[in-house]
């Protein structure tokens, strides 16, 4: 069947998310307790594609629940203009699935070289990534076949998750992660039929604030390589500063507003989204359905800071079926591989 | 005249760029004493729309220039979450053409009440954002009225350049911009023909590697907001990593390849590109038009580390004509305002 593999690794997740439960602690303890003893001043993420939207949001639980500051690595200064920067009390985490694509490597060495703590979060602890890093966390999503990544992505977030829960001495793990991302899953004869909708769209929008920017980004990446559609992530501040202007009356928008601090900001553009008229789908729930031309109501997703863990489950069915409708097969974007090799 | 403001400002560029090399040694005294005396360990940007455009260019100075790490702050997370980060030995850059943002103000009051030395980059000293940062640099720009911002992203560039080259004892200051802005905006007739070319373009993808990537998403930026094209800006690695499934034959794609690093590092992208037989529009001396579909021939640019403050000045003409030619004024974007308040 087409996309056979995308649709077994989608539908893996619920079981996926209990196993990392399951084995968090003994996993975390190592490298919990190495930065207990040498807390970092700074958290510098280093990855690329789906992996570094993981970081993005990796990047908003350090600044916010750590209280430092972080970075998204630019990983060409290393590798195209050879920097070697001082990275003493700086964390580095790389994240990758395969823990295989040079241009991460290279500047994982490079970081360590340059004082760096080290920490690679890959689903391959045989990697060079892994084996480079000075600690290892394996997300444990067993092997991925599809070229679109899915469950990689949700057990990176979780392992991330776990691991700044981990260090803020946080509150008790999240037991209902399994079960509601079931729940969530269940959702896909609506998506199904939501995607149809979109079986001629040329072009999208997909918004988001806050800690599901990251959502908004892997929405619209998963959509251009497995439906081929045009899509253009923007934080709902910064779609305010100038793309607003190319929204016209029936443009296509996916808004990703599951309760929180995060959908109350965003309120603004929603608003602003009606008055054009733009053709907006609203994710989130019951109320922030109501919000969209079309709605898609989820049940109720947790605090916030774990929504993106499930709020990206219904997007990903939703840029398989609209692959499917579209005549594609979800397992074979048109000419890409299984791991990027970019320097 | 249609877009008389955006034009006008386009051309003051290089009388402007001027001013602000001869100025420059004055203005950054005070600053750089500073961080001579207190050098930062982590440099921390916070800056929205075409400023965090020219953010992005810094950053990758700082990583390659400094050999600090760098990061583009998420000013949600202290603003919309709440949190109050550890910021000491953090050197913390507001860029903004205002100063009057209340998304970047908050962020940068309470980066200065957790340690961090302040700098904020505007074009307004009076500004709330230069008043409540400890240093601040005007960028000299003069009055901005166009809504789309042209002169001040180039001010800013040349602003934070310099500034960086202080820190690093750099070589001399490179004289030969303003001359040569003007030269590049002399192309303007051969661009406003190649305008023609996209009048029914429906969407756009722009890429560049290492510092030009700030370029390319500022271009998509100011397609965006001026020709309602919509615009997708990748980092030539990334667009490989996924959206590369999404171009096809004849797909409308915009290189910007200036010689040097960047440019050989997008080598692999544009052969991928040809292979898949898109349109692709090459922007960059003779050798690099020539792998496009259709190219543009600009004059020697200079060192690459400088050629993002020129290489922006076609695109910003690229993105006026297509405006005009799509019976649109560039002064008036649909529902936008000089001054973009998000929280």
């Amino acid at each position: 069947m087409n996309g056979a593999f995308m649709t077994a690794e989608m539908n893996e997740q619920p079981a996926m998310l209990a196993r990392i439960l399951a084995e968090s602690d003994s996993r975390l303890a190592e490298v919990v307790r190495a930065l207990r003893a040498r807390p970092p001043r700074f958290v510098l993420f280093i990855a690329r594609g789906t992996s570094d939207h993981a970081a993005l949001y990796a990047k908003y639980l350090v600044e916010t629940r750590l209280g430092l500051a972080a970075g998204l690595a630019s990983p060409s200064t290393m590798t195209v203009y050879d920097s070697h920067p001082d990275l003493r009390d700086v964390l580095c985490i790389a994240v990758s699935q395969s823990g295989g694509s040079p241009d991460l490597l290279e500047p994982l060495i490079r970081a360590r070289a340059g004082g760096a703590m080290t920490l690679a979060v890959t689903n391959a602890p045989a990697s060079p990534l892994a084996q480079a890093a000075e600690f290892h966390l394996d997300i444990l999503a067993g092997p991925e076949r599809a070229v679109a990544a899915t469950k990689t992505y949700t057990a990176e977030l979780l392992t991330l998750y776990l691991l700044v829960e981990c260090l803020t001495s946080g509150g008790a793990a999240p037991a209902y992660l399994p079960a509601r991302a079931a729940e969530v899953l269940a959702l896909e004869g609506e998506i199904e039929g939501l995607a149809r909708r979109y079986r001629f769209a040329e072009q999208l929008v997909v918004t988001a604030r806050g800690y599901n920017y990251a959502t908004a980004r892997e929405t619209a990446l998963k959509l251009m390589e497995t439906s081929y559609l045009v899509a253009n992530a923007f934080s709902g501040a910064d779609l305010l500063h100038g793309p607003m202007a190319m929204i016209h009356r029936g443009f296509p928008v996916l808004a990703i507003v599951p309760p929180g601090p995060g959908a109350a900001a965003l309120q603004p553009v929603l608003q602003r989204l009606k008055e054009i008229g733009a053709d907006t789908l609203a994710v989130g729930d019951a109320q922030a359905a109501r919000l969209g031309t079309v709605g898609l109501t989820l049940p109720d997703l947790g605090p916030e800071a774990l929504s993106p863990i499930l709020a990206i489950l219904p997007m990903q069915q939703f840029a398989f079926h609209l692959a499917r409708q579209r005549g594609l097969d979800p397992d074979e974007p048109r000419g890409l591989q299984k791991v990027t090799e970019t320097w």
